[in-house]
């Protein structure tokens, strides 16, 4: 069953909020992902969020860059937590994505995560999911393990082949 | 017959949004002034725009801060101009309601003026309104040039006085 | 039982972080509300943490100001979903705050407000236990509703009494 | 005979701002289109503007960028509505462009729309002329259910092929 | 005879910019003093502009804030140089000032100084016009020794009395 | 022994810097302080950055605000370790005093605090004396402790009054 | 005899600050060019604005990068006009080098330029001589008469050609 | 023996980290280089920070990006004084990282150096240890005076060659 709509505002944005759907199926969890446009398909977004409880989906991703409006119209329509990815264009190095998707109004909250951050985006669905799901708070547990065992090891081999080498081996 | 909207986001616009209705009024020009809001109240937002032009509407001026998507969220459902207004608040310098404002994706423009700029917004429909009256263009015309005129009295004022006097005069 | 953390930096930080307590108190979900600093009690953030879902903590609210690390610490040592208020202060227009709460690197989400957003960081929880909870999310649907009813209402009393009469009744 | 100006202040924003020129043709607009430069060319500036009203242009498109005054400088010597539209160059994340245009003082609006968004500076001036022009707003309206088609097209695509095939098809 | 021009887009800029006049007194170098609006009274600026040089002016110092394009435009009519003084409104911390200013495109400079630098303007047309002034630049540099003794003054003063005393003497 | 010079561009800085005296007071380490500007007396801080090594000086703190200098004056003459605080002053939210202290170039480091941090400056200057001083490092960890304890204790008193009451005990 | 001294400070910043040499060339103005580190060089700085004068030398152009404290620090040591080029790096957008020269205190100003525009510093000090200069005044005013002639031309072409053809023929 | 610990967040900043470690090697001071993340490995962090002063470290180096808490983590850990050194990635220009890392809250200071500032950070390194090792102090005098005569070479050349011939050798 899908618990998680991944929704873009183009599909410009596909190669970065694909980092999203890539966790979900990480851990398991079912999700449906599409374009929808705030501006140029408002009624489409409307329609999504409004059917998306019913439909039985628990969190819903938004990606959008510039005046970054898509997670904010859906939180409108929708009681279920928005998880807003503001996407890095080149304009004005990506506070406008950034601003317009944080700085809701009272009443109306996005969750929002870094620039381009939609690999977290990703991970707070399944922390988000995990409050009423033991198993997957579980498997979360263990993803932050080995996260950090990934760390250590990486840590370990610098520490051993010393930075020249280190570089050497991973550049090109 | 009512040619514009003045809508903003919040009862808090207001002492700002009220200027562009008083430039209508000095123009003649009838509009109506309500509150909707992009995020709670998305749907009379849809149904302001989507009635907006059959009811006569000719141009919408928006005012919104933060994360200011009224202006936006009205333009995707009307063919009609809307003209934004970025409300200043406390943070970012208003930098975040500029941004969220200005920088909509193509296809779906929203014509933004200065930060508080709600006198601009106002002239701004009147310029508009004025494409296909003559008369409304021959108003403005005469009130560009009350308006260098009352710069010139203060330049002639300023200058017969000296900066000390003049400072005197006009600062409390 | 409480299910949700109200955690803050300082406790100068208390007059913006006491609305997420009273969204909470208004949905009837209790809470435990400190002071734990990122930087001065380091270890006691870090034992909040790690204790946190064993003691039945479901969610966290941390709300911090300028190099806004405390979210981000709290997220590095538990699995439960971590919603940080970025505290404006004086610096920066409350850019410090917002960046260092926001970009936090792949691997640990913090689900980012506006700046003093903590009402929308109250009903950001509200969302996530709603998640697992249908009364819960239909209570928040019903806040939804009551919400747009004021925002209609107070543009219905504008409308009546137009501007004038309105800032003359509304303004000291 | 031509209804639109599209004026920019370096052959160097030409890539950008031919994007205005396109929309205007598809929308069977007739414009003319030059470089002015509001500090190199003044004089020249100024009789374009004088002169706009008189020879039939009933919306001026300017298109400049860093201190970009051309719009305003445009908007000074004419009654007309004028539409800015910043150009980004590599200093300041184009703020520079969009704060020189945007923050016009009272009594002087500049339409403003996004950084390099010529192609919104051309439907904002469909729009415009739209006020007085039911044909030109009925096709404005097509316009908009085509690219909302598009975009449901893409939607459909990409729910349909999953988004790494869809990856693979559209990239190199 | 008159060497300098102080010029200001608006009254409300002469706080700030009766430093520049000040500073001129000081020095004995006779200047005019005036409002002139780019965007308001255009022709103007340009007559001004187009003027100065054959009534004798040598250096034009403008005052404008916000989209401040006085300075620009008068560069654009004169070969005199143009000294620059953003002053700081409420907005975008100065930066639209500052930005609109600076930023001039090849060609046609602005001599820029601080955000309300308006007595280092003063100071600066002393610099150009000790260029060809000997006893001029021989003040500026008997100035400059002033300044430093009345650092050195204060220096002392805080170092006999330790930084409470100093505090209580010249605190409210 | 004096061994900390805390030095500020002008008595303005006063009431920022006295912070970093006081935590030399309370740590029993003994400093200077006074004004100079690296701009009016430039020779002054020449003169000071290069005898100070041989006056016994080992550390030096150094404010200043918007073009902030003088630090990096100091440090260009110095072999010693500089530490600079940027004071922040009405324009730009600070970004000015922040960007001209710390951006140094490569071969000149300034130890950057956060804008007005002088109390850290102080602090800093402790942790860089105490390398070779173990007393003193040890005095550094107890008073790591003691501010722990103070938060630990202002959370216990919010913890037992709950937020009300703490409010209403300490505000106005 | 050398008028102008242009120096920079590192010969990383030769491509762009060579422009202002190429400039002053054209105008048939002496000029030396070196580099000075404010912070690496910090005597020499002293010794070369200290000498400045008396050598001849009647306007300095000074270009940096980053924390730019080199027009800052020549502009302390000289009764010289010092203007400054703030060179644009990878970091901040620019504003760091930008608000570094810009934003001096009072009694020690700076004339900016745009970031890079090491052209129009060269122009400004032609304008600077130009005060006692006629024969170079009428040079620049001829300058200005060419500059606004390339541009007619241009405009010429365009509107000639068109922008299909115009772009075909100026693009690779 | 190992006194400067180099830490950075993540394996990609090596290639700008690698310059603080060679720093050290030129002076002759024993290093160790890991990896640590504050966020992926939160307890390593603490240990390290921890164990730092009594395995004979004496000042810590850390580096990192975006929401860059490293530096505070290890500061808030350890009396030792930790310098910061923000690394600079693709978003905001760079400020996000800055501000993460300077805007410490008062008790807990980082001495931040610029963006990418490795080497600088590393000469910090040495300034502090040579607060109580005069050789080392010696040995950084010299530096500088190198570096110096590296300036003045470059100076020479560029100054015998003009910048033409200087280019035309140094540029591919």
């Amino acid at each position: 069953m899908i618990k998680v709509g991944i929704i873009m505002g183009s599909d410009s944005d596909l190669p970065v909020m694909k980092e999203a759907a890539k966790v979900l199926e990480e851990f398991g969890v079912e999700y449906e992902l599409t374009v929808i446009s705030a501006h140029r398909t408002p009624k489409r977004a409307e329609e999504y969020a409004q059917s998306a409880e019913e439909r039985g989906i628990k969190v819903i991703i938004a990606g959008a860059g510039k005046a970054a409006h898509l997670a904010g119209v859906l939180a409108a329509y929708t009681p279920l937590p928005v998880i807003g990815v503001p996407i890095k264009t080149s304009t004005l190095g990506g506070a406008d994505s950034l601003y317009s998707m944080v700085q809701m109004p009272a009443g109306v909250p996005v969750a929002t995560v870094a620039l381009n951050g939609a690999k977290n985006a990703g991970l707070l669905a399944i922390q988000v999911l995990g409050v009423a799901d033991k198993e997957l708070r579980e498997r979360f547990r263990e993803y932050k393990i080995e996260m950090a065992n990934k760390v250590m090891e990486t840590a370990a081999e610098l520490e051993k082949l010393g930075y020249e080498e280190y570089l050497a081996k991973y550049s090109r």
